[in-house]
């Protein structure tokens, strides 16, 4: 194995998923938080590239989205790193508000107990309400 | 939805894959470097939060395994998140050595550029060789 891989097929190193999608980890570039996990295909990945912003894969829709089209909420991509197996992405990006469409900064606003139990260890940066519509906020951005 | 939810069976609130997976990220407890993903089964879950030290399932080997049962690398951890969704785990954990098996701190030892090419930005901590047999580095710890 060679320190440095080029192909000449782009992301022809990335192992995709039976279904050509690719989970990506997102981390807050200025605090390190983890802010959400979602999946790219290499649609959303070649626009991610190509913007600078974060683009994901939506099942429900079977199309690609752009993180913050709604809401103004976008993540200003700063580096893409790669892991061992070729098999998920670690996006370093900067967070415009908050990334969970549950109103917090982060997915990640919950604690888990070793009884199963949830309880929620931060506080919202902004009232989903007042961002999304109501059919919108079910949708999830 | 109520602040704080408690179910009479433990983790029903997580939304399993249908193959009763969910995708754990660990996170550094000290640096915040994101570390790796791995997928956890419920027996993993179980004896993650019963040991405080992380266990992922094996598809190859269709059991759970121990983090750092060959190395010596274990991950003691702080605690676990839960995404928004209820479908990702974020760990937080002490990483002894590395967690990567491939001899980096972190498996995310790759960045990837626009044109698809990696190029590792990390140092190794300790060399595979020395801490794997052959037949082990190639299965993975």
């Amino acid at each position: 194995m060679s320190d440095v891989s080029a192909n000449l097929e782009p992301f022809s190193t990335l192992r995709w998923s039976v279904d050509g999608l690719i989970p990506a980890i997102v981390q807050d570039a200025d605090g390190g938080d983890v802010l959400m996990m979602a999946w790219m295909d290499r649609a959303a990945l070649v626009r991610t590239l190509e913007t600078g912003l974060t683009h994901f894969y939506s099942r429900s829709r079977q199309s690609s989205w752009k993180k913050g089209e709604t809401s103004g909420h976008v993540q200003r991509v700063e580096s893409i790193r790669v892991d061992c197996d070729g098999d998920v992405l670690l996006v370093k990006a900067r967070q415009t508000g908050g990334a969970c469409h549950e109103g917090y900064r982060s997915c990640f606003f919950r604690e888990l107990d070793s009884q199963g139990k949830l309880t929620i260890v931060a506080e919202r940066v902004f009232i989903p309400e007042t961002v999304y519509s109501a059919k919108e906020t079910k949708s999830r951005e």
